[in-house]
């Protein structure tokens, strides 16, 4: 079993804020996974960043410009 | 304040896993924040699908379909 960093309550409040009336368990749980495993990959991408500026220390800038990257920036002009 | 429905602690360990050794609490909230708007926008791609399957419940393939479309499919092919 994969355990999951991202808890699966939060879940369902997050689709509530979608405007999604109900929610089944098992999407709430297809959510928490697909964001633990989108938050690995901008973690990745930042930490490369923040190699490339000489630092071992992830900065919130450098989750700014990784998570664009990863989503592409026309997500965050359309959202 | 935005109060954040995912928790920050969690962010840490995605970092870890990612290889980082160190993440300041700024970027940590950074990638939190992050994820809960990608969580909301795939939520509300997700509804969309559910609604046009003539269902008012989310179901965990209207998450992964949603999720493909906001991540973009050439993420899941690269990661």
């Amino acid at each position: 079993m994969n355990e999951l960093e991202i808890a699966v309550a939060p879940m369902y409040r997050l689709c509530k804020k979608a405007r999604a009336e109900r929610v089944s368990e098992a999407a709430a749980k297809e959510l928490a996974k697909a964001l633990e495993d989108i938050g690995v990959k901008i973690a990745k991408e930042a930490l490369d960043y923040a190699m490339y500026a000489g630092r071992k220390t992830i900065k919130a800038e450098d989750i700014e410009i990784a998570t664009r990257k990863v989503t592409g920036k026309l997500f965050f002009d359309y959202y």
